[in-house]
């Protein structure tokens, strides 16, 4: 952020890779491993809350692929892997209300691009 | 961003909404109003200059339809319309580049979630 830049438009925006390869690519991919229907409950989930300040989109290829289901938190930058309901419900629940983190789920920063941040 | 966040995997993460309604939906769509190319052009033009630290990707809806094609950068939070290469490259120039911003092109504050931001 700089100067005058305008506000957020979401607290929180959350992108769900719901990429999908062919059956067999050997790095698969994060539909492959589920994370539609994971999508579809924290969506679901977001507004049963009424967390009109968190917006859940789903995202094409993050490139984590055999770590997936992935997902990414902004303006944070804060990655998970989310493989079932309990999952989402921490992070829902941890970081979405609470502006906390979930280590157990958060990957780590040598699974960052080229094994590490990309940034110099 | 807390104490103690891992550093972020890529400087800037663009997303690109790619979403498709079907023709004569009323609010339209970004796809619908041409965003697959500009996605396209936009990926090619930051492979070409090497941009690894900079990361594009297409989204579902962004819930901007009727200003689309829009896409935003984060963890900045600043969102642009872009309708040609003309603006794609002032973007990429001005922003992904050098950090700067390109009000022209820049969503306004209104144009956020119900008239505003949706951050308390």
């Amino acid at each position: 952020m700089v100067a005058g830049d305008p506000p957020l438009y979401y607290r929180l925006h959350v992108f769900i890779c719901t990429n999908r390869r062919p059956d067999g690519h050997p790095r698969g991919s994060c539909a492959g491993r589920g994370s539609e229907p994971l999508r579809d409950y924290l969506k679901a989930r977001v507004k049963e809350l009424g967390l009109g300040e968190v917006r859940v989109n789903a995202a094409g290829c993050l490139d984590r692929c055999e770590l997936g289901p992935t997902l990414v938190v902004y303006p944070d930058g804060i990655w998970y892997r989310i493989t079932n309901h309990d999952d989402v419900d921490e992070i829902l629940t941890s970081h979405l209300l609470r502006g906390q983190r979930v280590p157990r789920l958060m990957l780590r920063p040598e699974d960052g691009p080229n094994g590490g941040s990309a940034v110099a």
